[in-house]
């Protein structure tokens, strides 16, 4: 489904576009990405083409989710292959802000702070990490007027935390989540799998590995947060250049994270650093 | 102009009656009070019945913005006679939520945390007050998917902080401002009037008394701070009871207050507990 996709970058236009779209009887489904699309997004996007009448995508590298000592600068970036591949999927409009038009008073904003879930797992390592997702997010909720924003599990937590804002504040935008999609290979696709050296992308490899191993062991019967950890842990610390920041083991919908038994429904996490670069992935344990 | 109006006190309930008004290519007005409703409360009912096809009413004696020591307990609340009113302002819908349902996961909440405008003035004695004004404004802006929202000029901080939240975060909502209403003597209506003994409501018309001193030095050409201040401060230490919290003068949009000379566009806004009684009332000098 080839169309013709409208590039918009200012935030007042974004909110135009969108009100006449809702005065027309439209509805309208968002698609926030920090763009260098790979097939996860356009699994997203696809599924808001079906969803909505009005397609927004939304391509922003949010500066105020990343801590002072990450990879805001480096972050892969490619307009045009990002426009191309939302043509190609049906896109309505292509938002691309600058980060004055989203933030026009700087740092000294109105912030958007998550509840305690926030501070565990990919927030323990990364302290304001969600709030700075949590503030784009509604600002993009908000311009878009969106009946549905759609966002990938590869993120899980932060899907998790969107869903919980929504429900806290009274967002009538309904949040939909859709399956993480993997390479050929099982590595979780991720915008940041281009940084990776081809030693590092085949030592990526063990990620997927360990989740795999321990769902094994889940499939037959053990219910051992430590078991599990490790079967996963084993695997991922064998190759070099690696360096695990978490592995847990959650409730699927509260994070509340198991120390000790494995209940029949549950989420494996973990966080990783393959040489310089961070990745993360997840598997169901059900 | 007297209307059925409806009660809901489910959060849902009000999102659902908001989406089918929207699909039915209505405007929606939003005048959220705490309650108790006094002439200025109508008067902006009244300008919303005139800007908006549905006019939608909150009631919500809202706990996350009282401190521990303040007055939440005893904040007056009169159900009744606030329907009465509201029927006979043209009101659609008066909602009045319990806690529950506009704070579903209670303390553990995601919370919108203003900018640093929100730590002066009123903010300064009572910290944590506008984050829970403005958490319980988006919560009440989005469910009720306002097209418009109508606040009184009394709380002008409270109005600044929500222009300036509702441009942080995109929302689609014109925060509309309506004039100070005052009674024939000049007190500024204030549902904590009621609160007032009779010699504590002689002594509180010093607030405004003060505001009209500094404002007639003003037009005579003052634009000394300390002279402005000294004015009102005069005035109302005369009165035993009142104890000032601050007077301030300010200016009007980015709320940054003056400290030696003041421009010919400018705000005196102050705060004074008269008894048991905090009070708040405001000026321009322009």
């Amino acid at each position: 489904m080839n169309v013709q996709t409208r590039i918009i970058r200012d935030a007042k236009e974004l909110s135009t576009f969108a009100h006449e779209a809702q005065k027309a009887g439209k509805t309208i489904g968002l698609v926030p990405t920090m763009g260098y699309l790979h097939d996860g997004h356009l699994s997203l996007i696809r599924a808001a083409r079906q969803k909505a009448d009005v397609v927004i995508v939304s391509d922003f590298v949010n500066p105020t989710q990343f801590g002072p000592t990450e990879d805001y600068a480096t972050y892969p970036r490619d307009e045009q292959a990002d426009l191309e591949k939302c043509q190609s999927c049906g896109t309505d409009v292509l938002f691309i802000p600058t980060v004055e038009t989203l933030y026009p008073n700087g740092q000294d904003s109105t912030w958007v702070e998550v509840s305690k879930m926030g501070n565990i797992l990919c927030g323990a390592t990364r302290p304001g990490h969600f709030r700075g997702v949590a503030t784009v997010v509604t600002k993009l909720l908000w311009l878009s007027r969106a009946d549905y924003a759609f966002f990938g599990e590869k993120d899980y937590q932060q899907l998790t935390i969107l869903r919980r804002m929504a429900q806290d504040l009274g967002c009538p935008t309904e949040i939909i989540g859709m399956p993480l999609v993997r390479e050929a290979d099982g590595l979780a696709m991720s915008s940041r799998n281009v940084r990776l050296s081809e030693d590092e992308r085949s030592q990526a490899l063990s990620l997927n590995q360990g989740l795999r191993a321990a769902h094994a062991l889940f499939q037959n019967g053990s219910r051992s947060v430590k078991d599990l950890t490790h079967a996963a842990q084993n695997i991922i610390q064998a190759q070099k250049n690696t360096a695990i920041q978490y592995i847990s083991i959650a409730d699927p919908d509260s994070l509340e994270i198991f120390t000790d038994a494995v209940p029949d429904r549950a989420i494996m996490l973990l966080a990783v650093k393959v040489g310089s670069v961070r990745l993360i992935d997840n598997m169901r344990l059900d």
